[in-house]
């Protein structure tokens, strides 16, 4: 039997409906990853009481539970009384965790405010967990049955403090048999397109195949149960990348190719020591943003205009012929750069298309390497924000497929 | 006292974070602007005794529970056996449900499965709720204290079903007097810090104050009971302007002013048939992308090496003085635009610093308007990301302030 876990969430903008609760699902997953059984999740808002009276309850029916939220400087940031009044603690202060507090502040060139002071309480008998990220320190403590971790609500926070402290603490104090899950990342490819793709293939009964879709990506997901053997993992993975071929762009925990599509890019990027020089239009910034800090991005232009881009770049445009433009555009760039790759997005369409969710616009991308052009085309769909994303990855996308010709598979079938 | 409400949500794919509870916060917005107090969000995964256990507790605690999921058709879907387990209720055939679903099937030239005919199964003394978006009705039953309504977990289905049915009948059902609730928003100040300036201002007991910071802003929340009166609301919001000044940049429901910080100074460029140039350094395409579609923003640039775009624009680079540096590009910008205004945003530090979570870096932005410059300083910290989010913030507050004087209170105290 795995060890039971809770989510415990605290927040007005939470049970209010203000804020979607993130944090649950993220850790739940990170929990489950780890070998725990996600029993249950609880939000409540800032009622010390109703806080109290679930503390209470959780402390008898769970072995662990991992509350966010509260521990903010406000009135209204009431963990640690709650605790106090549910398990009959002191509240208690902390020189370190104070110290600490003012260390944020005087990083930042900030006077402390006097109600900050308050975050340094810390419930008797609690340990605590070192925020480097944020003001609010977490602490842990074990009461009856449950182990209790409490961290501050904001998800970057939160994230970090559990990534650095809980995680590799949980190894220690429970028992964990977790399976073996594999992610397969891809892009450019719908949920039903992947299911239909991959429906021949003969997945165990023990073996747990489920699909997400988030805004960068599609995963396909395979939970091995413990002690599954590595060869039927492997083969298995193999065959999945077969039928997926070159919509796949990583897989977790087998290949060596792993995480999001811009860190994939990124390494290509390092190893083969390129530079890239881009212009976005439908993106609008998003592409560049996407690649935050990576040193091989040399210059990003945006131009609302796309007569007045043909001007600077003395390049004619052809409204009826986007992708011969785009290579234009694409050789003058690479005429004024010292970067090896140029990619440029062009898209056909107005503004007031690109607005209409319900109205599509046809994407034109371009990429120049060495005298010789790579071309795509997309038609990107949605709300504008939607629109905007997707562009910034179709045109990652075609940089990806250039530098990994055909890494996963040899015998892949896409094109 | 507003009559209290919970939301219940079933299903494995919450409980084991693959789904983002998402209904949970749409059906207590829904709540909270109808006059509920929401108390509770309690997610279950596909347990029946736990599903059971979490009902009994519901129907002594709450006056109204919406649940959701757990209506489908497969053999996880155990809602309704978990009613009739902790409320000693039999499952009965509703023929009406029967013949829905099967025309369901029939519009769509599809046998019905087998598995469906179970959804036609409602408790003992329910009130079935027609569903004309899917399979799954839905249906409602008192239980002691609580009125309990269950919807299918698609989203899409749950709302229109929300919409159509429980909405309209909830006014009927509960003596309802909802508040009012109004939002400030502030940029480039912290949570302690807002609380520290207003905690002179006196807040009746009746009125609810909190804070919420995300991303982009910094919230404070006044929700003031049903039939407050407008003149003291009025007097209020002012008050608080006044000690917040020009950190305040909207306030829903009351002020002209409302929305998020790239859609009031939108309003503004609109207005005053302004256009803008930006160069970025630390948000690198951020800024540009948070502009989406915008028809102001004329151009972005962004260059990774500061010498080589001061080479560009024929701009000497005096890295001691990023202030002037940022100064001339400005010129040098405007020079070559037809944008009236011109952002131009640098840091000082390098990569490593940039992508050291416990490092901060320094931002010069500066505002070229009509031959005059706005200048201002910030030190950014953080991870690398919210670095990059500060940085675009920071640098479009600039340009808000520009174009937003003293716009909100007239006696505003801050420079």
């Amino acid at each position: 039997m795995n060890p039971t876990l809770e989510i415990f969430s605290q927040g007005e903008e939470i049970v209010t409906g203000q804020t979607v609760d993130t944090n649950a699902a993220w850790l739940s997953q990170q929990a489950f990853q780890l070998g725990f059984t996600v029993t249950r999740h609880t939000a409540v808002g800032d009622k010390l009481e109703d806080m109290a009276l679930l503390l209470m309850d959780i402390a008898q029916r769970a072995d662990c539970c991992i509350c966010t939220g509260g521990l903010g400087p406000t009135s209204d940031d009431l963990t640690a009384e709650a605790i106090a009044m549910a398990f009959h603690r002191s509240l208690q202060f902390d020189e370190i965790a104070f110290a600490q507090i003012q260390r944020f502040f005087a990083n930042r060139n900030k006077p402390m405010p006097e109600s900050n002071g308050k975050q340094a309480l810390l419930p008797e008998g609690a340990d605590r967990i070192d925020n480097a990220w944020g003001t609010a320190p977490g602490f842990s403590l074990q009461q009856d049955r449950c182990w209790f971790v409490f961290l501050p609500g904001v998800p970057s926070e939160m994230r970090a403090m559990f990534l650095a402290t809980i995680r590799p603490t949980m190894n220690h104090r429970f028992s964990l048999n977790p399976g073996k899950l594999i992610t397969l990342r891809t892009i450019g490819i719908g949920e039903s397109d992947l299911q239909e793709r991959i429906k021949s293939v003969a997945i165990a009964d023990a073996v747990q195949l489920g699909f997400r879709a988030d805004s960068d990506e599609v995963q396909v997901k395979l939970l091995f149960p413990a002690g599954y053997a590595k060869i039927a993992i492997t083969a298995l993975i193999s065959e999945i990348c077969e039928k997926l071929g070159h919509y796949i762009f990583s897989v977790d925990e087998q290949l060596q190719v792993t995480g999001g599509l811009v860190s994939v890019i990124d390494r290509l990027m390092t190893e083969g020591l390129h530079t890239l020089s881009a212009i976005e239009t439908a993106s609008q910034g998003l592409l560049a943003a996407k690649c935050l800090n990576l040193p091989w991005l040399l210059e990003m232009r945006y131009e609302q205009s796309l007569k007045k881009l043909g001007e600077k770049l003395a390049v004619e445009i052809n409204f009826d012929d986007l992708m011969t433009t785009a290579k234009a555009l694409a050789t003058a760039t690479r005429k004024n750069s010292e970067a090896d790759l140029v990619l440029v997005q062009l898209y056909a369409g107005n503004k007031n298309q690109f607005y209409d969710k319900n109205q599509a616009i046809s994407l034109f991308n371009v990429l120049l390497h060495d005298g010789h052009f790579k071309e795509a085309t997309h038609t990107v769909a949605g709300p504008a924000e939607r629109k905007q994303n997707q562009a910034a990855l179709m045109t990652l996308d075609l940089l990806r497929r250039h530098l990994q010709p055909s890494l996963i598979v040899p015998g892949s079938t896409d094109k």
